[in-house]
């Protein structure tokens, strides 16, 4: 059983109540608490030492990605995060002050994007770091964006630069807030997901929601630097576009719009972000499946991005 | 270094914004979040195998206990819970069944009390189980009960019966919620925490925050079947009092009212809780420190109370 087939069994009849507008499966849950004119945003993510990081991981770094994952999940949802709750997991014989230098790291990027620290716990567990994080934000009820949105015809575009995160990226992103609400001000954003999984593993939750396919551009995917310095490394090269497609942890935002907003939307992007890459990767499809188009022709993909457990 | 030390160290400078009311260091976070009239409550706890529980323990209790926790804590703030998320960080091998187990219990928990289980995630944590729940609550911001309200010549009040919860209550206790919700609108309570660390560690903690003292009378203390049969046992017997006073996880409220509305209170409790005790267990006082009036005469007590990682 893989990590996706335990979630299905765990979330098909979950408690709910009068509050929870969406429950498990989008970035965030959605609650309506009575705000007015808004709904709070709630996530957790946890990273742990061995899986989620290594020990060549500063413990700023471990700081820094454990509450940059759960931004990045707020931005996927155009929210505006509000508090963190930490919850570090410690192993025996920790050193407090590499404890501290976490929470340096956390601090800095809270700092950076007006989320308090609102407290937390720590407990003991024996092996290994478990750092997870738990975040509350709000977002504008009308301009909640979810992964279920997605129309045939949609043109789909992608921040950054895909693939190859492992190599450093993943400790040291910086979570797309600030894009995610100037895109829903600004424009009517059908659907929008960030990478976690890997491109292709986070379109097909996206498809999935939104009961739709995509045909995607091979020529357009963004390659990062990373995947392809990767692609010459002399032990287990990997082929770019396959990083781009399949390596989790790029945190970029994945989003579609009606194409007749396209090009406006690329223009003003430009003025806008000039420092960060938006491209136009392909287009939404009535018809289901993901495909990739390249030189030779259209050719379904059957990759499932990166699926823990599995 | 122990639990308390590190979080000291940890807490002292936190990012803060304008949402912030009050951050670590009582049972709940407490933010404004611009609810008409109302907080938002923020709380998250973690349980951990081989820490919190033991492998005696079914999986419906560890899923209750974990869920439990939290409850408590928004109760200890007179808080009504909304919605929670599940972190469940699962050793190699677990097994699928047991997992679900786990979100029986909890769900079951939850359906009673009203929360929704809004999603969560699984993550591998290789040796052992640790189950993280955070919880988002609401409170009526002239009924959002601290820590820190206490007033010298306060009664003391506690619920139910204290010491030997390991012998099986902290595996199915249940949050006063509603107790402490009816607590909050029938009276004018000055402060409030629930008992997790024991009556001495968490009575320290709301003199603390006080900025009082406390005198304790040894005969009213209510004590536990569970502590008096412990008393018993033929190894490791410990008095009962001393279980009392030092055991953890009763998750009963500790809390204080004006003198003059105690025997009214007591009354109208009857009524209201005919099944759970409510006992006047002391008075605050304005010297600070704890103290333990018994039939010999006036003892300070230096018991701290069970400290983690001490």
């Amino acid at each position: 059983m893989n990590e996706l087939e335990l979630i299905a069994r765990l979330t098909h009849s979950l408690p709910a109540n009068a509050s929870l507008v969406a429950g498990a499966g989008d970035d965030c849950a959605v609650l309506d608490c009575g705000l007015p004119g808004r709904y709070l945003l709630f996530k957790t993510d946890a990273v742990v030492q061995g899986v989620h990081f290594t020990a060549r991981a500063t413990p700023e770094q471990i700081g820094h990605k454990a509450l940059g994952r759960c931004l990045s999940d707020i931005a996927a949802m155009a929210g505006r995060p509000l508090a963190a709750l930490v919850t570090a997991a410690l192993p025996n014989n920790f050193d407090p002050a590499f404890v501290e230098r976490i929470y340096a790291g956390l601090n800095a990027l809270a700092l950076r994007h007006g989320v308090a620290i609102a407290g937390g716990e720590t407990v003991s567990n024996p092996e290994r770091l478990l750092l997870s994080i738990s975040m509350v934000g709000e977002v504008a009820r009308d301009k909640c964006l979810r992964r279920g949105g997605a129309k045939p015809g949609d043109a789909l575009f992608v921040t950054g630069e895909l693939g190859g995160s492992l190599s450093g990226k993943h400790l040291d992103f910086e979570p797309r807030l600030a894009e995610a609400q100037w895109l829903a001000q600004n424009f009517h954003i059908h659907s929008m997901i960030d990478l976690s999984d890997g491109l292709a593993g986070d379109l097909r939750h996206l498809l999935l929601a939104s009961h739709t396919g995509a045909e995607l551009l091979s020529q357009a995917i963004p390659i990062s630097r990373a995947a392809r310095l990767q692609a010459r490394a002399p032990s287990h090269p990997k082929p770019p576009l396959l990083a781009a497609l399949g390596d989790g942890e790029d945190f970029e935002l994945l989003f579609t719009v009606a194409s007749r907003d396209a090009v406006r939307l690329l223009d003003r992007w430009k003025k806008q972000f000039p420092k960060l890459r938006l491209t136009c990767i392909g287009r939404i499809t009535a018809g289901r499946g993901l495909k990739l188009r390249d030189k030779t022709g259209l050719h379904s993909l059957e990759t499932h991005g990166y699926v823990h457990f599995s």
